[in-house]
């Protein structure tokens, strides 16, 4: 656990209009904000007269341990996710606002560390994007809610719903090692009663490249307006792991989507069954070229005459995957677990 | 409580999609939505090119009871504070994402009265507008977090900022009433050792309006564009209380604020004190006439030359407030009480 959780200087010590002047200098600016933080409100800039928006929330027990991450990548991690919802659409990320609620004995240095996180991974992944408002409040445990904006440049969204018969499916970013690296800190990083241990995840850190990207992704955001711009049909976020992500994206385009395990790197079941990726799955005419870091993984067939609406849409070297591995946050919670 | 608390059928017990499928068909739809719920983002109409954004986090403790409020408060209350913002720019809002964490045991009743909060509140307050996203997670307390947005129709945003000497300080909706709705739950609705009672509550609520407001609030919402038509100079939405929020828009527009006593009602120190009533307070030019439900209460004078920035900015009668009795989540939080 890094230092920064255990400071003497808390927000119930320094009050909100204090922690917000602490925090609110370290918060990334915002290219396109018209007028920032300070107001009732912010003013942003939706240049084709459209924006688009997702919201994401992280709780501290079911989303992540303040025994493994650290404050920045909390930070970071909710950048990753909303920036990610974004550039699925086909969006350029332009701006964000964050509700906070933590502990009144929380160290500032922790939100400072959230603070800079969110800063460091919106310069990284979304160049221009930042922070034009927020709330705090207080709660028994730290929760950080965070809803993004983006901007098409004129053209359409990409949506879950285009994907024809003909259409290659591609994958930008990692498969399947967010889920491996939780899977290792649950194995590896915990004491002998099963809590998170803090050396433990630390020394794990440095070792697995997966519990790195868990704690902290950098999914590739500008491949987002990449796949519009090269004619994408149909775009979504890998959030839920590919299996039920692609039953997504299969269903609401109303065909079937056929992988190819070789395509799907040493582990095909941690590709399809592992969550938080924050990769993107899109579908391109065949032929097209790859933007960015685009790989073809399947194709798109269609669905079968008189098949079940409802009857499994993704197969695997052509058979269906009778039962769809996911991520449901209520059925997984530590309560439930 | 409301029965609504206690129901068998959890989150936990339907999962995350059962969930969702019952309460996204209960949340209001925004009639400037492009593209809505069921994708990795929505897409929201900006017809003059920007968009308004506020958000706003209420939590089970620091914010609200589970034993005074019913779930449709909640919702109510969550859109009235948030539609409150966006009106204080001058905007009309549009539409709202919500992210909501719950405990595993929360019956989804409590959820499903929630949504119906959210449809009616925005119904009420500010037709065309709904819900055009959001996400779902898990707590040890209830947490609602709802960000809006608004269109300012091509106007400049009222902020803060634009008050001058011979201005009129005008106010639309109550002043005072939800604070002292709150001082009477604490005092009288509370069992032997202090905890809300929710029997005791409910019998409140029935006989007094200032408790009744302070758990499910109306602002004016509709007064924020008719004053910005009316040539409003700076407005803000009155959240932590009147002399704390009218020293905010003093110092933003460096004057001075007069308030005159006769005009703050039975009990000015409650006027000038308490939190969430959700009203408007703006300055017009002299002479204006007042738009919708505003009434004057004082007027703006220069900052004496010399003066300190810090100076108290704000006065009574004449008499410099001293002190600004005000609400800070952090220091009056259960946890610090």
């Amino acid at each position: 656990m890094s230092s920064e959780w255990t400071g003497d200087e808390t927000v119930a010590s320094l009050g909100e209009a204090e922690t917000l002047s602490r925090i609110l200098p370290l918060m990334p600016a915002a290219r396109d904000t018209l007028l920032g933080p300070g107001d009732d409100a912010a003013l942003v800039s939706a240049p084709d007269g459209r924006f688009v928006v997702t919201t994401d929330l992280m709780v501290e027990g079911p989303d992540f341990r303040r025994a493994w991450s650290e404050p920045h990548d909390l930070g970071w991690k909710a950048a990753a996710s909303n920036l990610s919802d974004v550039a699925a659409m086909g969006a350029r990320p332009t701006a964000l606002v964050v509700a906070l609620a933590a502990p009144t004995s929380t160290p500032i240095a922790v939100l400072e560390g959230i603070a800079r996180g969110l800063s460091d991974g919106c310069a990284a992944m979304a160049p221009g994007a930042g922070v034009v408002g927020g709330d705090l409040s207080t709660a028994p445990v730290l929760m950080i809610a965070v809803t993004a904006f983006g901007d098409l440049g004129g053209r359409a969204a990409v949506t879950r719903s285009g994907a024809r018969a003909g259409d290659v499916v591609a994958v930008s970013g990692v498969l399947g090692d967010s889920g491996r690296g939780l899977d290792l800190l649950f194995r590896l990083a915990v004491d002998h009663e099963g809590e998170p241990d803090a050396r433990l995840g630390s020394e794990l850190r440095g070792r697995d490249a997966g519990v790195r990207w868990h704690l902290a992704p950098t999914p590739p955001v500008g491949d987002g307006v990449r796949a519009a711009e090269a004619g994408a049909t149909a775009m979504l976020d890998l959030s839920d792991g590919l299996a039920l992500d692609a039953t997504r994206l299969a269903r609401a385009s109303g065909v079937v989507i056929a992988l190819d395990s070789s395509s799907l790197g040493d582990d095909p079941h941690a590709a399809l069954s592992g969550g938080e990726d924050h990769s993107l799955l899109a579908t391109f005419p065949s032929g097209t070229p790859l933007p960015g870091g685009f790989r073809p993984i399947g194709t798109v067939v269609p669905r079968e005459h008189g098949a079940q609406e409802h009857a499994h849409p993704v197969t695997l070297d052509g058979i269906p995957l009778a039962q769809v591995p996911g991520w449901d946050p209520y059925a997984w919670s530590p309560e439930a677990r």
